[in-house]
């Protein structure tokens, strides 16, 4: 039987010496599609890895504006084929396909594309730094070597390995990509592909700029993150699979960034849940619920203060849980690991209230599920308690007092985001005082009243936190340009010839747009001969 | 026998159940001092935590504006100390009093600490960003535990893991520090801790804020780095212990800077071979004496085209070593591990010119050693052709032709610098065109026709470049406000209330001068209401 051919080289090739195939699954019917797509062997990559070295040969002789092209033209083809991108996808996902995948996820990536094209052409992301006195130079560029990107099964689009955030980061700060599509979303992967293919052939780009594989076997994965032509890798998904590139990667010396898992916890200060717990408690269900609670900013731990009100929150969320619907998971793994981590999170002394179950038949599916753990249990195996369940769960967690919830906050792992709910009329300042201090630098991004599941697409989002949620507490994975500096080296040009400097560098500002931090002050202007 | 103290939470105390200990050595003599200094435990390292994780909290609620007067306060401790200072470090190092400690090295210290001082109160290095339509707002800041830092052996004052770079970086982005002296200069680390508690209980600093200890056991190093309580680690030294300390940081999820290694090529190109052979030969040993070539930056490869020309520069060269004086090493291991370094590029084919021998004698020196080897030759073993030998050392390498230079360009390790010497009348441009796209993608810092031991305190700095020079190719370890990053997490404020958001992410900006980047472009000003 055929299998679907890989990218390799700006060419759909059949692949070689593959080790295996793999079907997609339909989520909805928890059945294979037809298609065949190949696991790859180390033939693949290494050809991957020879088309992207000579992409970034290449490279260094095309002007910027060519990667905005592309990634423009690319946004619109995408729109284009908008029809076939969310059929695909969402049989692929069993995401819906309005308004999730068209009318949100997808303008979010053409939205991310367009940023894109817009920092690559005026170029401020790369905080050119001038000492004109010292004649000292440096701006961020490529790195070099391709980026690999592995995308995740829960944005078909937005966080995909040839069209998501990391793509676009990666692209923006010029440098190749080799994409490994997400296992759970070939054909869409390979649909994005294709536009990305025409769209680089037209803005004149390299054949090796975008590349796609489907699969490895996980020997092949380690190569593909620590080979000695990589640049750096960009990786979102599971803990246990992101620690394994990451020792590959550190020990090979390569930049990993990872964004592998987050709790997410909502605190619920005591006024507040006088003032307003059952809209909380609505918020919050919403908040788990949402894309089956398939989301990296899920919140899956809610503290709370007990009493009679904590017991009200607590029991109107349990009723919000029971009354909601199984969402699509989004393949048949989903289930299993929900079921795994249940039974890590009740081992550890939590207690199911609502759910528990995979629903039964062919769809991938599992109950809303709420479970409920005092402050005083989850202190004695917080490891164990921050256990994350990928689906639409959550545990809540019963303090004793504001000292106690500040107790789990210190408690807490890094993690992508933190909440805290608080009376709005100020009764609560004096706890908020307590608790964000401990809570602050255990987050990424920390919100007030409000869940943690939207992240826009801003300069000023930090999509990252502390480890284990990322692999490194400085970077963001979401929010142009800041997310491109994970990709890109600092260069610096000591006493180098003006004719030689890189446009970026130069005496004029190469856009008169760029923001350049000259002699200690940012500046738009040209730098005075 | 009585152990010289280690400073832990504001004390000078007695090591706790120590493993051993040392002396220094006067290199001059090649022999002990008298004073013993301590091998730290277990017991040390984890008092040492604790402090910092008090001091941690306890700078939460302390005015950035106390980091500045601590920083400012304690170079000026340091210039009234300077005799003492100077001639501790003489004695500890061997390095010159005059001009290098106390006209070059203890300037450029308290210069580094003064700029940390004005950066930590100015605020522009957080790099502040907000999108008020989002009501988003990031900024850059402590890292939630301390940092730990490991000085080298060559700076005991500018890199000193008390009072150097890291450690000014560190301070200056808010994060105590666990100084882990070098014990190449135990004393001169003491008397400089010494200085700095006075300088940090004079500006209300927490107990913790500064430690040191000297020396551990290798597994306590390896908790150093990886404790759950660590926030980062810099690391200046030798690529073997920096590897192993970089294993084990990265297994813990733990950030490290490391600067490791580098061999700092410098490439002759043929028509600046003609133009002025002789004085670039002249500026090539000069930098690579310089210090007794214990420098980071020193040049250990030189590149040059074959022919009349070459031979000329490399006898002229040949002659300059062999006419030049053994600078005193830094301690008895460097000429142990120069021998080793020049049995392995001998092994590797390269040839000794001239030089080649420890010198004779109790002083700590080694002949300047000069070696020749083919670029082919070179190009068949590159990894082992590009061994450090720490001191006045270099191996030139002879090309064919520029292709071939652009060949060894290609076949470089991560680097420090790459220097270019090219004709002053432009006749070499076609061959730098040629080479330096190679040699760009290899090294944090390009220079044009200058030696690159100079490495100025810039804020366009790179002192940085790709693994093994360092563990990430992204930063700086000098150059003020670029190196506090390192020691900084991004922190993300999401529809935070306006009362609770750090000063500089108020609307109001907290210096009057603080450049942020609002809604797209710096500025200093405040954000209307």
């Amino acid at each position: 039987m055929a299998l679907e051919p890989v990218l390799i080289a700006g060419e759909w090739r059949q692949p070689v010496n593959p080790s295996g195939s793999f079907k997609a699954i339909d989520p909805t019917a928890g059945k294979p599609l037809p298609e065949s797509y190949p696991v790859s062997s180390d033939d693949d990559v290494a050809a991957a890895f020879r088309a992207a070295e000579d992409a970034v040969v290449a490279l260094r002789a095309i002007p910027v504006d060519a990667i905005g092209r592309f990634l423009d033209d690319y946004a619109a083809r995408i729109e284009a084929a908008a029809d076939a991108l969310v059929e695909r996808a969402a049989l692929e996902t069993g995401l819906p396909a309005t308004p999730r995948l068209r009318n949100v996820e997808l303008p979010r990536t053409t939205g991310q594309l367009r940023q894109g094209a817009a920092a690559a052409r005026e170029r401020s992301w790369c905080l050119a730094t001038i000492d004109t006195k010292a004649n000292l130079r440096s701006c961020y560029g490529p790195l070099g070597g391709p980026v690999v990107v592995f995308g995740p099964n829960n944005f078909p689009f937005a966080f995909n390995s040839v069209a998501g955030g990391d793509f676009v980061a990666a692209i923006a700060a010029g440098n190749p990509v080799i994409g490994k599509a997400n296992t759970g979303h070939p054909g869409t992967s390979k649909l994005l592909a294709e536009l990305a293919l025409e769209a680089a052939r037209g803005a004149g780009l390299p054949p090796g700029m975008v590349q796609l594989i489907y699969r490895t076997p996980p020997e092949i994965g380690y190569t593909l993150v620590s080979d000695t032509k990589v640049g750096a890798t960009g990786f979102t998904g599971s803990k246990s699979a992101g620690l394994k590139l990451k020792a590959a990667a550190d020990r090979a010396g390569k930049p990993i960034y990872l964004e592998m898992s987050s709790t997410n916890p909502v605190f619920v200060l005591p006024r507040a849940l006088d003032e307003r717990g059952p809209a909380i408690a609505k918020e919050l269900y919403d908040s788990v619920a949402m894309g089956a609670g398939q989301f990296c900013t899920r919140p899956g731990l809610a503290v709370v203060p007990k009493g009679d009100k904590g017991a009200a929150f607590v029991a109107e969320l349990a009723g919000l849980f029971k009354a909601g619907t199984a969402g699509t998971l989004l393949g048949p793994s989903g289930a299993t690991a929900i079921t795994a981590a249940l039974k890590e999170l009740v081992g550890s002394g939590a207690r199911v209230l609502t759910g528990g179950r995979a629903v039964e038949g062919d769809r991938c599916a599992f109950e809303p599920t709420l479970l409920e753990v005092s402050a005083k249990a989850f202190l004695e195996r917080p490891h164990d308690l921050q256990t994350e369940a990928f689906g639409s769960v959550n545990t809540v967690v019963v303090a004793d007092d504001v000292a106690q919830m500040a107790a789990v906050a210190a408690a807490l792992e890094g993690n992508l985001t933190g909440c805290v709910y608080s009376d709005t009329t100020g009764k609560d300042d004096d706890a908020y005082a307590r608790l964000v201090p401990v809570l602050r630098g255990k987050v990424g991004r920390l919100l007030n009243d409000k869940m943690p599941t939207g992240v826009a697409v801003s300069p000023a989002m930090n999509h990252g936190g502390p480890f284990p949620a990322t692999g490194h507490p400085g970077f963001t994975a979401v929010g142009i340009p800041a997310s491109l500096l994970r990709f890109a080296a600092l260069r610096c040009y000591d006493a180098v010839r003006p004719h030689r400097l890189p446009p970026e560098l130069a005496n004029r500002n190469p856009t008169g747009k760029m923001w350049r931090l000259v002699d200690g002050n940012w500046s738009q202007q040209d730098i005075a001969e």
